[in-house]
């Protein structure tokens, strides 16, 4: 059993917070500003040019890629670092509508997040002749798949409401059409067990700065399925996913597996925070992280019913279709987040009317969700908010 | 007159190391690790999500953003921070592209670094329809401009030889044949003074790592000119290049000027490094480098000759064509650069034959580049190296 009192320990948390915004970002593990130090100054200060080999840099990609890899079901050598998450988004897309060269469409839902099909939208743009993509409501998915779509590009949990698509099934009934699948797992990655090898999944994307607690603006990851590896052809062919970075060929030849998908020159200081990131996954079990986080929503969302019971579920109420995360619907639902955050209670409110939190054992306790739960249920039912200090914003400055 | 002795007590460099290698990764600025340790600590540490606002975390890529620019001859308002440099390629062509719809040339040099080639192989390839890269010899390209081609992309300055183009006269004549200019200012930024708006020069990119010393990975830059901010389409159209990001929207609307260049979600902790590493150029005068920098590049080039009159000098001789890199070339050049590094004088080895040394007077005396120099041609007049112990590697792994 994974000891959920050793890993909270692991973190830096504010005394009286109550964080339930880790799938925005996650907190800081406390191993990371010594880990990000020694790298600044033995490695970068001690070494300078040097540390890309003599303390190995230039692997760093492959190596946190493998320590990503052993968390979403992914082989070694099949998940590369880098990137944002929209970039990595493009190449996945991009690799995938290769695949099926006499088809052009991109398929997604209303519930992708944005930028996944403003980056399919501008891809698609770039090639013309007829490329679309096509949005439709998450449960209207596998009706739509058909044997004119080339991609099927999904956010595994919605990042509003929470809701889960059943990926292993998704990607048969794609794969009975001829779809390549791309799987967003922005909110799936050290949320719960992901099993991208078991589901048959062609390619995955996600980022690490939030159940993995890689910090603000940590670098992204792709996975491509081993069997595509050899053949996929990087739209993004940057120097160092090139065959001989450091021979400064004219030609471009893709390196060899998934190291055909690194584009430029590594974020060495980011990857720092990240391996110290991931270093909490030690000893860690996502069988048991899943199961400390249903016990942790199911505390929530039965002590809101119990103190607030006409707050609206936004989140599905089978925790089987849900991801790691619960939303509420109000319509002012963007004062209520700040009059909670005012209580020192973090979570995050999603335009147009979406209160949303996000759990994972390894930092909260049950009762901890269960205070804030209440401290939630009190705001709404008192409307103790205050609408001249906490009316909505139009936009973050 | 630009302080190099408060300069140099800045960067933290080994005792007794001579550094010739800032244009591959600038030395530590001192100050970088205490700025990343707070930003981790107090900042993401101590406001997580709140941090985005609170510490103006969404600001970041603008305000750095004119601080380069100030260093670039940019206006304020039209540089973006984020990404590599290889993607910052890929948009600035991108968006060059779209301003010459009927044309399907990009012209470059053979002097180009390759990334930016392999970036715009890729990006011909997704927009099919005939569009090509042309590579022709630097001293070739002025000729090569006819009104066929539809963008001119070069590197400033030769990432070998240090050859430097006369960009306000290139961009002069690329402009009569109505072509769209993309600088890469790589090996530029932060070695000498760049007058893009003088220059007239519609897109630059450039690194941050090298004479700008922000560290391993750290972002890249992409300008736009003022008169082209309001109509370009960003082809890799991500979430924080919209106009309202959290409006979460079905359909991209690029931001105004040139925040619509950016992509996914900045890389904090590498722009908390960034700023440290930008805070060294308060007070310091461009033109007050170029002239160190010529000084060095002087004294190197004129020991080297007294000391080992054979060895080939691969940059050229007049300073006004050159960067503020010296580079030699020799059939052993990675050896002979192995040697150096056991005399703890850093340059560096680009293959075939080429060894460089880059120069900045903001932490390079005189008397250490003339040390260098010595050392350098002692041995390769008495052909000191190692064979076995420096055999050429095939790659970097």
């Amino acid at each position: 059993m994974t000891n959920f009192q050793e890993t909270r320990a692991l973190f830096q948390l504010p005394e009286d917070v109550i964080y339930l915004d880790g799938n925005s970002l996650g907190p800081l593990p406390k191993a990371a500003p010594q880990r990000m130090a020694e790298v600044m100054q033995e490695e970068w200060g001690g070494d300078l040019i040097r540390a890309w080999n003599s303390r190995g840099w230039m692997s760093w990609p492959d190596r946190l890629g493998d320590r990503i890899g052993a968390l979403i079901g992914a082989a070694g050598g099949s998940v590369a670092i880098g990137d944002t998450l929209s970039i990595k988004v493009f190449q996945a897309v991009s690799s995938a509508l290769d695949m099926n060269p006499d088809r052009r469409v991109i398929l997604s839902d209303s519930g992708n997040f944005p930028t996944d099909l403003y980056m399919a939208d501008g891809l698609s743009r770039l090639k013309g002749a007829g490329h679309e993509v096509r949005v439709v409501a998450p449960e209207a998915v596998a009706d739509a798949l058909d044997d004119s779509i080339a991609v099927l590009m999904l956010t595994e949990v919605d990042y509003r409401t929470g809701r889960r698509h059943d990926m292993a099934e998704m990607t048969r009934i794609a794969h009975q059409h001829g779809v390549i699948t791309v799987w967003d797992l922005a909110h799936s990655a050290g949320a719960f067990p992901v099993d991208l090898a078991g589901a048959g999944a062609d390619f995955a994307v996600g980022c690490t700065y939030k159940y993995l607690n890689a910090g603000p603006g940590a670098p992204a990851f792709i996975y491509v399925a081993p069997a595509h590896q050899a053949s996929v052809a990087p739209a993004l062919s940057g120097w160092l996913g090139h065959e001989a970075p450091f021979a400064f060929d004219r030609d471009y030849r893709p390196a060899d597996g998934v190291r055909r998908m690194r584009v430029g020159t590594p974020p060495i200081l980011a990857m720092a925070a990240l391996e110290a990131a991931l270093d909490v996954w030690d000893g860690v079990s996502l069988a048991d992280i899943r199961t400390g986080s249903e016990a942790l929503m199911a505390a929530f969302i039965d002590t809101v019913a119990t103190v607030c019971p006409t707050l609206e579920l936004a989140s599905p109420r089978d925790v089987a279709q849900r991801g790691s995360q619960v939303s509420f619907r109000h319509p002012e639902g963007y004062a209520i987040m700040q009059a909670l955050i005012d209580h020192k209670i973090i979570g995050d409110f999603r335009a147009p009317d979406i209160i949303r939190f996000g759990f994972t054992p390894l930092y909260l306790s049950i009762s901890e969700v269960v205070r804030a739960a209440e401290t939630l249920g009190d705001i709404v039912n008192n409307a103790v908010w205050d609408q001249d200090k906490y009316k909505i914003r139009s936009a973050v400055t």
